[in-house]
């Protein structure tokens, strides 16, 4: 985090930690969360297995860290590659800062934005190095409740509040229905295509969620005058 | 499926085949896909294996069979519970005739027939008998891909292509706007349940689906004259 003058047990650290993150990822990636021990972490990051237990009480522990740092990496990575050209409106300083940490941009377009979103999404969920530590991972979350709880509070809900907080601002611009529950309302493009990764119930493209977009927005039914 | 003058072979087929299957969904549900194999299905279910083998090829072909039978069972479960009082409407013989086959009523309220439908599939995702079993092959099938999509094409896909013909039948009513892509918008109703149930990312109540149609058909911006 911090960028100046960082001592040289600092940056051995960082190291380490880059390390461990990406052993523990690749691990469960190749043999599941179940036979992925810190025991194993350790001999493929090169480093011992105290150097992991100073950090991390549990394997649990290391991979959802590993997993946040991932999807930062992507966030920013995501961010880079949309700033050159990109309009960024959106009234809060506060709220456009934050993007870097995975925010959605409010730039007043509704749609816009979640399909700016999405597409980044759809790019990372295509990208191995996400996909199948992941898939390990979710796959773990189905059959283990406590697993699953983990994963859903640490990692999923609070991008899902995200969603939440670019709804609400929605609401009060007046682009969303005051009476939708934003909660509910985001699962209607981001659940399409949860699924459709985790299940292989259909290709994933960036087509694919603008088009998810616009009918949740727009509604399925005709529009008649109200 | 034939009921008169089925002779004692027959009879015992039947026995052992519901014996197979309940054998079958119980040891998924408790040892995972992976631990489960055809030895173990026959001592469970008290039949030699080469019962087993003269009807199915593999653990997969037992278990989605055994998956087709206890939807089927459900299906015929709902139906039996709606029949007293529910008033069945819908312009062709057939396809009312086929709702025992996991058919979607099509009474021509379009959101009271998907309401009624996901109902049911709340239901039967609260009921341990399929909870357990279902979790073990979905986890699979997040990180296996041959056995992923095994599940869709068997078991997944045909349950939504009778969202897609009942999505076909409104649009010929006008109740869906004839642009939409109703394999897309089947999605934004079923994938939230779908999402919910297998990550456990929230309740999964009757409230919850009949509010998740409402959204879909209505969408989420403000309803201006067109």
């Amino acid at each position: 985090m911090v960028k100046k003058a960082v001592p040289d047990s600092t940056r051995r650290s960082a190291r380490s930690r880059r390390a461990i993150y990406d052993a523990a990822l690749a691990l469960v990636g190749e043999v599941g969360y179940p036979r992925t021990t810190i025991e194993g972490i350790a001999a493929r990051a090169g480093v011992g297995k105290q150097t992991i237990y100073r950090w991390w009480s549990s394997k649990a522990e290391v991979l959802l860290e590993a997993f946040t740092d991932l999807s930062a990496q992507a966030a920013e990575a995501a961010e880079a590659a949309a700033r050159p050209g990109q309009e960024k409106g959106g009234e809060e300083g506060g709220e456009e800062g934050s993007q870097g940490e995975n925010g959605i941009p409010d730039t007043g377009d509704l749609a816009a934005d979640l399909k700016f979103v999405l597409r980044a999404t759809v790019d990372e969920l295509l990208d191995p190095k996400f996909d199948i530590p992941a898939r390990a991972l979710a796959a773990e979350g189905v059959v283990d409740e406590q697993v699953g709880a983990e994963f859903v509070t640490r990692l999923l809900e609070p991008q899902l509040q995200l969603y939440v907080r670019r709804l609400r601002s929605a609401q009060e611009h007046g682009d969303v229905r005051p009476d939708v529950d934003p909660r509910i309302a985001l699962e209607l493009f981001v659940s399409p295509l949860a699924q459709r990764w985790l299940q292989r119930t259909g290709p994933i493209t960036h087509a694919y969620t603008d088009t998810l977009v616009d009918y949740a927005l727009n509604g399925l039914a005709p529009r008649r005058p109200s």
